[in-house]
């Protein structure tokens, strides 16, 4: 662990690691006491609940679980880069609703809905940073709800929003995918999960998951429900931390001339850049900055940076940019 | 951990446990220090392995892309209750070759291997305890190689195998499975791994698991590494414990005049009941005595046992089939 960085897994968690000897299988679905903890904060059943191997396996099962269904799921563009890869491997057909300024617009929204048996809504996003609208969210819950689709909501970042709370869709057909890794910094155990009030996907996700990879590995879970225990500020005193790091890139880039949206979420700018795949292997070689090139979001006119470092990381990377710019010129 | 249980995983495993804060992503295809160790034990190279959930993962990333290869997978019957289940979900048809006296007939495997892309070996295999001759084995690996199939060796019983050493297939299109489940008795941390010599496998299960599930939880990883770093004597050791196990519940079943294989390897005996699903609920509900429906696996006259169990426990769990039977008659 970086004892530069601020961010890390509480105490709590790795404190059961010395005397935890129980290798036993688990439920498939998933320990009982970290089912319950999530249930009481999302107000929803334990048996709502299936953990899985962080959200990347959630969207794998629910991505399957859809092709029963139909054929097309919308997808944002930009998009996280797997999701048109988790469509691809569930033999999913892919449709896109493009992204405004990183802002859902309604009416595409809704011409690229006919036809899909699923939507993937990503707020905060990864890549873009960006916060839907609250008033968005609820006109787009309403049409989904009306067209018989599912939403699946990709809620990893939702602890960390700057500017509100997050906002939860209602109704059926919510399928609501999250992970420990990112509110808790324990990315590397992958333990994520998804919830559900309609039992139809509940159930065909557990019968999956039992051929495919049975109980998700028990000692993250321990891990997770230690750390879901740990009281509500430190989540709050996180986002003040994350807020800080936001600031400092932010304003650091637009100081170099760059054009990019102020993160409302997540940890990544995303500025616009020509060129992308010349800029990402310029400084990666040239500079020593690993950053992702938009293409691979579906966005060829950018570059993804992330601020999951602390601040003097920050500052330095953002040097390292400023020198590569002026020798640019 | 039960005291009782003398099959444990080795202290060295769980020592490493207080200091253990390294909580970032791993390496998708899973940790340098483990494959190493992987690749010396099986003279493969580290980037010949993938480190999967479990046994189970590594048979659902295989199986869908054999999907990329053709339609049909040749399975053994009786068997595991998970593969038929794995070819469904990854949209293979289903072909069997049919164990007499859970044996392989190569006449049989030959008919029914025409038109598959793949079949799964699993010796010694649960639910039977058998494992395959040698001499049977070269024959149908040949066999295999001049069709173009792959082979799917699931080995992950290859430690307990009481009569000899395991075989190796030789050759192109050998995927072999295995976890450190049954060896270490590790089986809630889920770390299993899949490995070939065949690149174009290797690459697409390993693009499938980026987006699928992403690194092995690296806790367990890093407990499978201390774990196979034991000396063989402790592997040896705990067969002679399987062993005595094994010669307990079958000595002990064809006392109770059924009709059982004497297991040759893994942990299971497979004898015959008429009406099975009965047996297995009159078992349950009147002698609190756990069993398997020889019918989930392929067998419907049969019930499977496991004695993963200490002698103590197998004992009574013999008395209480000897109640059973007396209140059958």
């Amino acid at each position: 662990m970086d004892p530069g960085n601020r961010i890390c897994l509480p105490a709590e968690a790795y404190r059961i690691l010395p005397e935890y000897k129980d290798f036993k299988y688990g439920l498939i679905q998933g320990q009982e006491n970290l089912r319950s903890a999530l249930a009481l904060q999302y107000h929803h059943h334990k048996d709502q609940f299936i953990i899985t191997n962080g959200a990347s396996e959630a969207l794998d099962l629910v991505c399957r679980f859809l092709k029963t269904k139909g054929d097309y799921i919308l997808l944002p563009r930009p998009y996280y880069y797997s999701y048109p890869y988790n469509a691809r491997y569930a033999n999913l057909k892919v449709k896109f609703y493009d992204l405004e300024d990183g802002k859902i617009n309604v009416d595409n929204f809704e011409t690229n809905l006919k036809g899909c048996v699923a939507v993937i809504i990503n707020s905060p996003s990864n890549p873009t940073g960006t916060v839907q609208e609250i008033d968005t969210l609820k006109t787009i819950e309403i049409m989904v709800q009306n067209s018989g689709a599912y939403i699946i909501s990709d809620e990893v970042y939702k602890d960390l929003i700057y500017e509100r709370e997050n906002y939860t869709f209602k109704g059926d057909h919510i399928i609501t995918i999250n992970s420990f890794s990112k509110t808790f910094a324990m990315c590397g155990f992958r333990v994520g999960y998804l919830y559900s009030n309609d039992q139809e996907v509940i159930d065909a996700c557990l019968a999956m998951k039992t051929h495919t990879s049975m109980n998700t590995n028990i000692l993250g879970q321990e891990m997770a429900f230690e750390a879901i225990k740990v009281p509500v500020e430190y989540i709050d005193q996180q986002v003040s931390i994350w807020k800080e790091r936001r600031d400092t890139i932010y304003n650091g880039l637009i100081a170099l001339g760059l054009d990019l949206w102020k993160p409302e979420g997540a940890f990544y700018v995303f500025p616009k850049f020509d060129n992308s795949n010349q800029v990402v292997n310029d400084l990666y070689y040239q500079h020593k900055l690993i950053v992702y090139d938009g293409s691979w979001f579906g966005a060829p006119d950018r570059i993804r940076l992330s601020y999951a470092l602390n601040i003097e990381k920050i500052r330095e990377g953002l040097e390292r940019i400023e020198n590569y710019l002026s020798t640019k010129d």
